[in-house]
């Protein structure tokens, strides 16, 4: 059998890992005796349809070998979705015609559940069109939303960062409190589940360690009982730190963070659920507040890893390939909990199409009664998602992450209008 | 000559490793001839005020150690400022009473410019008032405005986290940009001083790298220029990162941050600096922006300590404790810099009221010319005290932090009213 080539490409939001699956997958995709060359599409789907595909042989094998530790997109990543195959018949038609092009038979996606209803959708539309394409999925999320699979590689990275921020910032209020700051408020990701809030959870160890409260999007929020509840903690231990999901919403199902207000130049707010928990409680309790808006530095904030994030990130990669190996095609790589004490995990697969457009949110066995914090069996089931630290090397006082060179294959095919 | 005790207090804001400096301070007691027992002020001047004098001795050794590591004020702090001595003749009378009841010497002192000025007043008091009593000031400011010294414990390691931390963000929106986010924001704290802001040009090693834009509190803010030179960078890199002080004033001198905005329940808007630029940015431009706020995190983020840091921040507490058994008070320990390559330091002394009250600002030479960047000069200036990682021990996945016991002595005198 001749050696077909071999495309791998980013897509939606990044993780501090998920440049390690690019690794996993490119070292072994270089190790497989059935794979040609390796391409990477640049900015996600996008270089296929531009025909704008990067040529990792002519990347310096360092900066290959630096993706291991490098956070968010190396290879640029996109926000678009294909739309079904009868609506975008002449977008599959291009990426199969690109990829043709190039004696591509191999194209792994990493990516959400976005990105996996892309690859169940090509991997039919190639099928039905008679050309030979193995689309294998790649898991990739640090919203921890994917069904089927235990966690999602991107997770226990965004889990450990959250937690410590949380840590570190409630032990500073803890510190003020006497005559400052009594309310620190920190917001998560998590649009629409509350995965990564309830991580920080394990901060607390003790009652007098924060998060005091959590307010998740499964919750709905009722801010009568919350300021009840917040009150309660402040006069407990003298300040209460709350960590609040950007996707907590209210009795009527409004996002919090899309109430109605407006800027200094008339335009809508863009301040979050943060800083409108930040505004109840300084405007109806009085008290001081500080609130923290992590934003990217989460999910990009590869100096803080957990180790077993990246080791499964690298082996999601590395296990697609094996996959494409055994001839499988329109499935997607998941982790399974075989064990928690010691922690045990292997990988498996599943069909793309189970993961495509679906959310699993947190059930409710992992939210405590009331409502504001995680139960025993959430612990459980995060605590071993953040274990291990996997620092990158340093240089001069920073972290050597590396830029890839990115030279595009010629092309080959004229440009789409 | 008889052995008095010492007391040792934190003040202000809090920092990574302001208990690095109690540590050296606290080792260093221990070890000197002169001093008897030590203690500590809880939650700062507040503790002598009220009598709450934690007794270190009854602390597990393992936490003593531990304040090595752990953020934030493990004392407490404080954000009291005492009044002019014949204001405040009361509060000064009852500092030295009860430091006279448990037999007092020495008083050190962990703060910034207002700290010192009560470091200031303190020692004139008791030497006006005959009661023999050293007090030495410990520098401390995530701020790095302290005049005379070359730097100030805490700064070098709140410049690698809110560094390192931008240059994940920018990473972030570089992998998004093509169909997502055009422009992240970042806000660094720093009310009246640009020194943390400007550290996260250290981030710029490349013209791609953010920041491209750092906006300073030196630096009046005028939209117009702003939005040209944002507009350049997208154009140019397809993506802007931008740095912002909580400190930017607009040309009249007004905090970007009091912008006369009010949110969802009619009250002034807390949103700060970087939540003006970011809907400036949207509004006028019609960006996509995402923006983070660290907050107390990159204060406290101890995950993420410069080595140079702790390693000042150590001695500069062992150091006030060797001033005072040569007889000294009324001085703040200073670092002074020898060397830029290689960066050599040493430490020093001045008087505490050539501190109080004063700020130093970011001098212009360390300012680009067009006023959104820093120079050579200021990247010699910084690069060497973000040099080195000093990592916390981890534990089950978290920093093992420490709580310290905080048992205070028993009191001897009646409470003031």
């Amino acid at each position: 059998m001749s050696k077909r080539n071999a495309v791998y490409a980013q897509s939606g939001g990044v993780t501090s890992v998920i440049n390690a699956s690019a690794y996993g997958m490119i070292t072994a995709a270089r190790e497989a005796d059935f794979i040609g060359e390796v391409y990477a599409g640049l900015q996600g789907i996008n270089g296929v349809l531009d025909e704008n595909l990067i040529d990792l042989s002519r990347e310096d094998p360092a900066a290959i070998e630096a993706l291991r530790y490098t956070p968010a997109g190396a290879f640029g990543s996109c926000r678009i979705k294909l739309k079904d195959l009868d609506k975008d018949r002449a977008a599959f038609q291009r990426i199969v015609d690109v990829l043709a092009a190039h004696d591509v038979g191999y194209f792994f996606y990493n990516g959400g559940n976005d990105s996996m209803d892309t690859v169940d959708k090509l991997d039919q539309f190639a099928a039905s069109h008679g050309y030979p394409l193995q689309v294998l999925g790649i898991p990739k999320t640090i919203d921890n939303d994917l069904p089927v699979t235990d966690n999602c590689p991107g997770f226990g990275s965004v889990a450990k960062y959250n937690t410590i921020s949380m840590m570190e910032g409630s032990m500073d209020t803890e510190s003020m409190y006497r005559d400052s700051t009594k309310v620190f408020v920190m917001e998560t990701m998590g649009r629409h589940a509350g995965w990564i809030a309830a991580s920080t959870g394990l901060a607390s160890r003790s009652e007098e360690d924060g998060p005091h409260l959590i307010l998740l999007p499964e919750v709905p929020f009722n801010p009568e009982t919350f300021l009840t509840a917040l009150g309660r903690q402040v006069e407990a231990h003298g300040f209460c730190a709350v960590t609040v999901s950007e996707g907590v919403q209210n009795e009527d199902g409004g996002f919090l963070s899309e109430q109605g207000t407006t800027d200094a130049f008339g335009h809508a707010q863009l301040g979050g659920a943060g800083v409108f928990i930040q505004d109840l409680v300084k405007g109806e309790l009085g008290l001081k507040v500080h609130g923290a808006v992590l934003d990217y530095c989460q999910r990009s904030g590869r100096h803080l890893a957990s180790g077993v994030d990246v080791e499964q990130a690298i082996a999601c990669g590395a296990e697609a390939v094996r996959l494409a190996g055994e001839g499988l095609t329109g499935r997607m790589v998941v982790i399974q909990r075989d064990g928690n004490d010691p922690y045990r995990w292997s990988l498996g697969h599943t069909g793309a199409a189970d993961i495509a457009n679906k959310e699993k949110k947190l059930p409710p066995e992992f939210i405590r009664e009331d409502g504001f914090h995680v139960t025993e069996a959430f612990r459980a089931y995060c605590l071993p998602l953040i274990q291990g630290e996997d620092y990158p090397p340093y240089q001069n006082g920073l972290p050597a992450y590396r830029r890839l060179g990115k030279e595009l294959l010629p092309k080959r095919l004229p440009p789409i209008k």
